[in-house]
């Protein structure tokens, strides 16, 4: 069924940026994005057309992608929440979106101010346009291990939003743990379900590390055959429901994983280490473990 | 084969502290080992009774002994190199040992300057007197998943160690990823390998996380029936060949993912935190993951 590659989504520039305190600058995105084509990455998400007023990290989102220095091989999605941002996505050339759901009513209701039944009413006409447009689309289910205001998210709804965004026209459903609170047996239980539905190679997942869990998780997901995964070179990206916890999965921890367990990446892991350590100092942020321990060795 | 009780074997003031770059005080030493009695731990690995030109961050080995507010049911073993620490430790009262040796050729002639063969000799006589004196040993075999100076060490010698050690009468085999460069399928296989011929539950494992794989590594482990884990209160340790690297597997991260996965051990998780919260306080270093995380929501 699954192979030894594994494809990972670079999610550092959306996920990890806009959950990073401070506003970076244009000129440091690009540059970030355009170091981190050159590690070998296929996909990189690289930004958010999310109103400026939600989320003010995310406000240059048009000259990110105008600015982009695009390599031939590699996809450069970008997160639209709506209509709008999708027409906005599309004045400056976006060929590949990605909506965000959670699984959890409660997450829904704080977070976009609506049922996530809205959420997938939302996000119809949104699928619509893009098959029409011949632009791929990603969906992200967030909040599938716990939610911060409810606790427990049942398995039923993770399954019935993955099922719901699958059937509306994504391609790839991305499964996120928001605020990293899973552990591997949840996890594996979660995938098993998702997977009895939606084909497994159409599943990504999306851990955080915030209980240092993730690498245990991404592993019992590879033995399922998951084989795309999300991570953040670096760990970029905090958590907002827990702010100065650490964040997103490093792209160099899951990368030195996946070698040392014989899987394919197609990445440079000390060039990816290398762009870890430089982004950290920019932001004045830690560096990942692997990443660190990789450029003390050279 | 296996419950699902799972021992931790606490090493932040033995491991842990030894390899942190500063001397702590006694007190503080002791102080440490007594809030963590509190959590719920049935093992703390307390000192080494090594020479103090070698380690001077344990030279305070008598005192910290014999300053103990022993608990009941709480068992303290010390480290000790040979038959003087051996002496050393009995004299204060020490009633279980460990002994430490590598399963790389190059490490221990770097480390303990002799061969495997050699520094196996010399525990000989220590197994010997322990048994004797009803002193419980636990053998550590180090670099089990790579050498700092050899790189990669074959499985067999892992074997023929761990085999060497059991037999000269260690009840348990504590089998450590010094360096911290093992991955799940790595480990899987030696541990497989060892556990041919040592039952399972005689073995412990011991990784550290400066690549960050501890956690997905050990879970792999309990999967093949291991039911001991090494781990140190906030990761104390760094690691010796790489300076700055983060150290041994924080005993937070351990018990949030036992937990979650529906293993018992016995601990506080939260006691456990507020203990790691206030040693990285005292110690000016990082928190471990989860135990920042846990109280955060508390």
């Amino acid at each position: 069924m699954s192979g030894n590659f594994v494809k990972l989504v670079e999610v550092g520039p959306r996920d990890g940026l806009q959950n990073e305190p401070y506003t970076v600058p244009t000129s440091l995105k690009l540059d970030l994005i355009d170091r981190l084509g050159r590690t070998g990455l296929k996909v990189i998400e690289s930004t958010s057309f999310v109103s400026d007023r939600a989320i003010p990290q995310m406000a240059d989102a048009e000259d990110v992608i105008a600015g982009l220095k695009r390599r031939a091989g590699i996809r450069y999605p970008a997160l639209v929440p709506n209509e709008r941002g999708y027409d906005r996505a599309r004045s400056v050339g976006v060929d590949e979106v990605a909506l965000f759901t959670a699984a959890s009513e409660a997450f829904n209701q704080h977070n976009i101010n609506c049922t996530i039944e809205e959420s997938l009413r939302r996000f119809a006409p949104v699928v619509h346009r893009a098959r029409n447009d011949g632009v791929r689309v990603r969906g992200y289910v967030s909040t599938v291990l716990g939610c911060p205001y409810q606790g427990q998210v049942p398995i039923a709804d993770v399954v019935r939003v993955a099922e719901a965004l699958f059937e509306a026209g994504c391609e790839e459903i991305s499964l996120g743990d928001t605020i990293g609170v899973g552990t591997p047996r949840k996890a594996a239980e979660m995938v098993r379900a998702v997977g009895a539905s939606i084909p497994i190679a159409q599943l990504a997942v999306h851990f955080h590390d915030t209980y240092g869990q993730a690498l245990a998780n991404i592993m019992t997901c590879l033995d399922l055959g998951v084989r795309v995964v999300d991570s953040s070179v670096a760990g970029l990206g905090g958590c907002p429901y827990a702010r100065g916890a650490t964040g997103n999965v490093a792209t160099e921890d899951v990368i030195y994983m996946l070698e040392g367990v014989g899987m394919e990446t197609g990445i440079d892991l000390l060039e990816m280490a290398r762009t870890g350590d430089w982004i950290a100092g920019e932001l004045g942020r830690p560096r990942s473990r692997a990443g660190q321990a990789v450029l003390k060795r050279h």
